[in-house]
């Protein structure tokens, strides 16, 4: 049976420090600098059972950037599924057409009992309340590039994760991955009611972290180096929640004051996006758009090396991009935008 | 004009074993084990007006494999024949754009009248109750295949049909190609009133074979090579059949009680997909789930070469493809998993 | 930032000569007599947020033909924007992901505004009441094609715009490039009502071209050189507009009867497609098919050379399409049908 991409909970250290450093090789293809044709030939089944047009649109464009081809399907379900063919019918089938799969579903679990019948690599591309893992180590990765640009090292840096730290799913997936990683400080921030999972912070603890819980974004952090911003949902709160955080949201909005108060020139702002830019939303304030230390395009432009790398090692075609890049015959690399710190380019 | 894939009465003897033979090529291809690049910058409409997202992947995966580009669409109907736009005009438009078209539409005929506008070949990938010749091919080339491994010869062989024969295009499509071939023995077993329409029945003897009728699966058929088993559907009765079927559904099930009885290690079980796999819905029994007589997914494999076959032959380039192979560079082929006998691999 | 194709208005003479120059090359991939890789590695992002399914082809299918691939989107918004997200942030990410987006939306100057964010080349394909740029190039291209082919100059040209003038966007774009050419002699026919701004009839007069304008397609308009149609939509009339079209449809139907008194055997009849065959549709009529005057097929064939032009130019691999061309190892040119007079090939 292939081996699938489902949970951060199974990665260990060797095999993130393994996919970082084959997302640092993808830069110049991503960045068309280069060409590969390494999974010529090969073909995606990109199963969108619940919409997300830019995670849909991130992993075709990574799996194309490899040279291989892509079949999208987008849509609640497959029509022979409402005929009532099982679950398992349907991924045997599919996996007898395709080399790699992509799914992303409502349903928790889902993708992990579709991976079961398949022959091929699955790829969890988010099942509703469970895992999202490429968003977790596109931030991680984002993290650890920028990091590495700065002259900086993890062992000692300060995070702060701050929103809806109950439900974020991005959020328990990028903090297990970092407690991979040399010893942080984790400062969460969260309104009563969506703390993080206590099960979470004990496993963090575990491995030698030091997190700190807090109330509000008000009050001395000390310098930070990453920011994590989440959406606090207000559809998630009980009556009783809504009372108590209509008086105090603003602290925990970040936004250009926050950033005045508490970082530096090299803190990154970070945010698993979509931000909801509506008044009143309760997220990641636009009021820092233009600042560089917004990493945010960072991190989803830094999705396609990253997924490119999942592709690359789950096929089992990492080792062999090194030999199969060539130089392109168009020279326009892709220029990056006045929001955005300058790539570091390889 | 071009030539097209409408129906498979118009195919000969001749044409079909070619069609058999070019699959057969395609094999290395189809397991990634060889890369051709033998339909570049050739670009396939892929045009489903019907849901079928599995034969929809198929094609648009066959033809990538060949190295050409699939422009998909989905829904009931173009844009602009909502806006009173001729078949014709809409026909003639997309075969301006795109080399080759495979279309689905839920309306007998309408296939055929859009591949007269057009400049390209046209496929049929299911015109509703009227045909869908690439699956009864795959079934074809998927029993061929089998026989060759096992070294038995068609010249004699005993299959059975089972299931819906009067509505399901399928069976119909399947005994005609089956009736070029050497003298068969065909038994026809389906509940009163779904039988085989006469007319096909009486083409299929007129060609040499012997064909038996029954109504059930009960008492003796002797040893089977093949049984094709169809879904039947109680929408399709009136309320004398339904009345009459309660008491004898059982008699029309295959499942590993009837393998038990009349099947040798060697006999095919064969559905065209999808089953349903529901609780009380008449349709193959997944209680042969995992018995490697089990040859519904070697079936849809096989329609990955089958369709490379008859994008190759209709677009010429089928006697290309040999000097076109080339070794790929990476070299993971295709698993087979366990619920399914090993390929012949070529 | 990129430079995008918006709108018309901002392109010059020599851009729009290069355009067709550059098209021109394109023919021989059009008609795959050979082939390119230029854009190898390139994706596009081919944002459909309206329906247009053959817009969408032929900027997928002009894609692929220069060797790049595509991400369809279709449907009325992203998952992301209902979500909250601003237009900005998804352009900005959609941008990290693509090499180029085509984008047609409903709305007018959303994709101006779209483009703002994108470090990419944003092509509008339609936006609402807007622009449709690539439509009115791909009209100009077919035109002066085929005055080529019959030896025939612009300059002096009698051409004759019919059907609903003021809402038509396509011959507003379309007159306004042609307006950059040499003195032209230019009828307009539409109901009252329906007819050209009067501020762009200012324009065209000012760079010296002769207008005219009348209220029906009868009385002597001498020879014709292009005819080009539009359907006259009776949703666009006021009350008093129905009663008074009623008696005098006929007057503004393009058909055999006209073309039989003010058309030569070289007179190009044109149409923007799709046309409403339906009956009492006021609309460039059936009876035509098959004439090798209409040139509507032809116009929606010269789509791909011309959108690859696009493609080719504004991400700056125009001049490496010479060096890049290659021949092709499969030799089915595209056959050209009876209602097309025979391209001129390359």
């Amino acid at each position: 049976m292939s081996s699938h991409l489902l949970s951060v909970d199974s990665l260990s250290r060797d095999y993130v420090d393994h996919l970082l450093r084959v997302a640092s090789r993808m830069e110049p293809i991503a960045s068309r600098r280069k060409v590969t044709r390494v999974l010529e030939g090969a073909v995606l089944g990109n199963l969108f059972f619940e919409a997300s047009t830019r995670t849909r649109i991130s992993f075709n464009a990574a799996f194309c950037r490899l040279g291989g081809s892509v079949c999208d399907t987008t849509g609640f379900t497959f029509s022979s599924m409402a005929k009532g063919e099982s679950l398992y019918d349907t991924s045997r089938v599919v996996s007898g057409y395709v080399d790699a799969i992509v799914m992303r579903h409502p349903e928790q679990g889902s993708v992990a009992q579709f991976a079961e019948a398949t022959h091929v690599p699955v790829i969890n591309g988010g099942d509703g309340p469970g895992e999202h893992p490429s968003q977790a180590l596109l931030d991680l990765y984002t993290i650890d590039k920028e990091f590495t640009r700065l002259g900086k090292s993890l062992a000692g840096a300060h995070l702060l994760l701050t929103g809806d730290l109950k439900y974020g799913r991005t959020v328990h997936s990028l903090i297990k991955l970092l407690s991979l990683y040399a010893p942080l400080r984790i400062s969460l921030v969260s309104p009563p009611g969506l703390e993080m999972p206590s099960a979470l912070i004990d496993l963090v603890e575990s491995r030698g972290h030091r997190v700190e819980q807090r109330d509000s974004l008000l009050g001395d952090f000390g310098d930070l180096d990453v920011v994590y911003a989440t959406r606090i949902q207000k559809e998630r709160f009980t009556d009783e929640m809504s009372e108590s955080f209509a008086g105090v949201s603003q602290e925990f909005t970040v936004n250009r004051a926050f950033l005045d108060r508490h970082c530096t020139p090299t803190t990154m702002v970070m945010h698993p996006l979509p931000r909801d830019s509506r008044p009143g939303a309760n997220d990641l304030s636009v009021d820092l758009n233009g600042d560089s230390r917004l990493a945010i395009f960072r991190q989803t432009d830094n999705g396609i090396p990253l997924r490119m790398a999942i592709f690359a090692t789950l096929l089992e075609v990492d080792e062999l991009i090194e030999r199969d890049l060539r130089d392109v015959r168009w020279f326009v690399p892709k220029t990056i935008g006045v929001d955005d710190a300058p790539y570091q380019g390889s």
